[in-house]
């Protein structure tokens, strides 16, 4: 299903790339090698450094793109795809001011969990392509982004627009042309739900805990070890997919004994430690509502979820003796 | 079962307070007023402070005490009664030198959480009480502690030391004599777990969001409230003591009710500010231990304990790629 050549980009003229993070820089200056590329971003000197510098990528992939950058929604043109990589809680805030710019086109969602494509397609009279990317990469500057791991970005119909598999195809084939890794599947959610399961319970757990993606989240030796809870976090995942009649595209407990060896800081702890709102809505939340909706349990999720938005609340609240912590309980 | 009076104090003419927190700065001076009381305590300076300044008690009860204290073993006494007051992780640092000097008395565990009683009877040849306590403080300096909540210490034989009941009585007597208030039972387990079951949930769901005892811990409204999760680590809290036979003495959802209009932080949120080791082995671990001793299932004690079992790992650890946070996951 995987394709590339010349062809698949006649039909693909213009591309906007909604939030230019590390994933939406990687595929902003990719596709920009093959096409008119525009990115959109909320910060004018963000729009300013890329219109002028372009992009730089470094690590698997070397080279340097020139590309078009807006902050402002009435600097755009119409466009044949737009990708929205913004966090998975910004979907709304970066999507509403150009939602009108793809009526002729489609959107991919290439986010974060779940429930950015339901967002996208309320916001745009489009096609919606669900999306679910494995690409990583570390954003150094504004206009510099380092790729690291070359994986595939899994590209479906989002079953409510009736979006047509030859449109899903003509987008994997345009992205495999400026060579990034895409396939496209007739049902994108066992790999979206890969994904989903393995991410939320590595990014709660390394929320709550502060530990980068570390040794940690896979040993299984003495009791207290937290190899034990992503396991637990990873079976009850798989049984709320299971009760969704979705059955996985990979096995998120593998993923996950893999990821433990990079210590890799998830996006999650970079929000808390920060003091940003975390995507948890779209990851342990997710699975949390859906395990609801089919009626499967998941307390373990679903502790986690609250126990994450009680630590975002925690960032605004100033209790009575908020200060006054030099005491026994 | 309360009693005061003259003739309590007669039997017990030597007191030593091991650890002299909020809690034990609380015993040290109501004690000091009817007997004579030793501190050991760790720090060189606290010793001399106490030694030279005595004790302040301002709140609830307003008094000044004077009392003897020591930071070096060899300078104390042999005791009628001890009463550990130490952290609970702390427990056998701060008994194992005092250990010989209690062999004509007993000793009184007043700490949080379950299995400090072990600890306590394993290092010292003696009877041991097995004691929770209500009473609520903070601890100004070395030498002012400030009395809040002037609720009871329950007390009952620790069932492995056989220790006679009206050996528990003769110290619940005593310490009613100095002002403060205690319970003698005959069995203490279900006062220890009502606390333990409460102070459990409450400080491992503040340990994990930084937030002190605060409304949200109450409220079951919207899907992503922690009350929620506060009754089910509690509902499966009394599931554990049922499996154990315990009937709870009080019903910690209440508890937990009036504490979180306090906004008090409990002493696991001062633990994680200050990347102080938590007592959380003897709280929630405690449980998860119990669990699985008794075969009843406690998900949500375990994961929380593992989580916080994490979150002191990471104050340590330093992953290869620890500090690059900027990434996406």
């Amino acid at each position: 299903m995987r394709a590339s050549g010349p062809e698949s980009t006649e039909l693909i003229k213009r591309v906007c790339i909604i939030g230019c993070g590390s994933i939406g820089s990687l595929y902003a200056a990719h596709l920009a090698k093959v096409t008119e590329v525009w990115a959109f971003v909320r910060r004018p000197e963000h729009a300013e450094a890329l219109s002028r510098d372009g992009l730089r990528v470094t690590g698997t992939h070397q080279f340097h793109a020139k590309l078009h950058a807006a902050h402002d929604p009435a600097d755009l043109p119409e466009f044949d795809l737009g990708i929205v990589s913004s966090k998975a809680a910004q979907t709304a805030e970066a999507v509403r001011p150009v939602a009108h710019l793809f009526k002729k086109g489609a959107i991919l969602s290439a986010q974060n969990g779940l429930g950015g494509e339901e967002i996208i397609a309320e916001l745009a009279e489009t096609l919606v392509i669900r999306g679910t990317t494995f690409m990583s990469g570390t954003r150094h500057s504004d206009t510099h982004v380092e790729y690291e791991l070359d994986t595939a970005t899994w590209m479906g119909p989002f079953e409510p627009t009736n979006t047509p598999f030859t449109v899903v195809q003509e987008a994997a084939e345009f992205i495999c042309s400026s060579g990034l890794k895409a396939v496209a599947l007739q049902d994108a959610r066992p790999a979206q739900w890969s994904k989903l399961i393995f991410n939320s319970s590595v990014n709660a757990v390394s929320a709550l805990t502060e530990l980068p993606h570390s040794f940690h989240f896979a040993v299984e030796t003495g009791f207290s070890d937290l190899g034990y809870l992503l396991h637990a976090l990873i079976e009850e995942g798989k049984q709320v997919a299971a009760g969704l009649g979705i059955q996985l595209h990979e096995d998120p407990w593998e993923m996950n004994k893999i990821g433990a060896q990079t210590d890799h800081p998830p996006s999650m702890l970079y929000d808390i430690r920060h003091r940003l709102k975390t995507e948890v809505d779209f990851l342990g939340g997710a699975i949390a509502r859906e395990a609801q909706r089919a009626g499967v349990p998941a307390p373990l999720h679903t502790a986690l979820y609250r126990l994450i938005k009680g630590k975002e609340a925690s960032w605004t609240y100033d209790g009575k003796r908020h200060a006054a912590a030099n005491k026994q309980a």
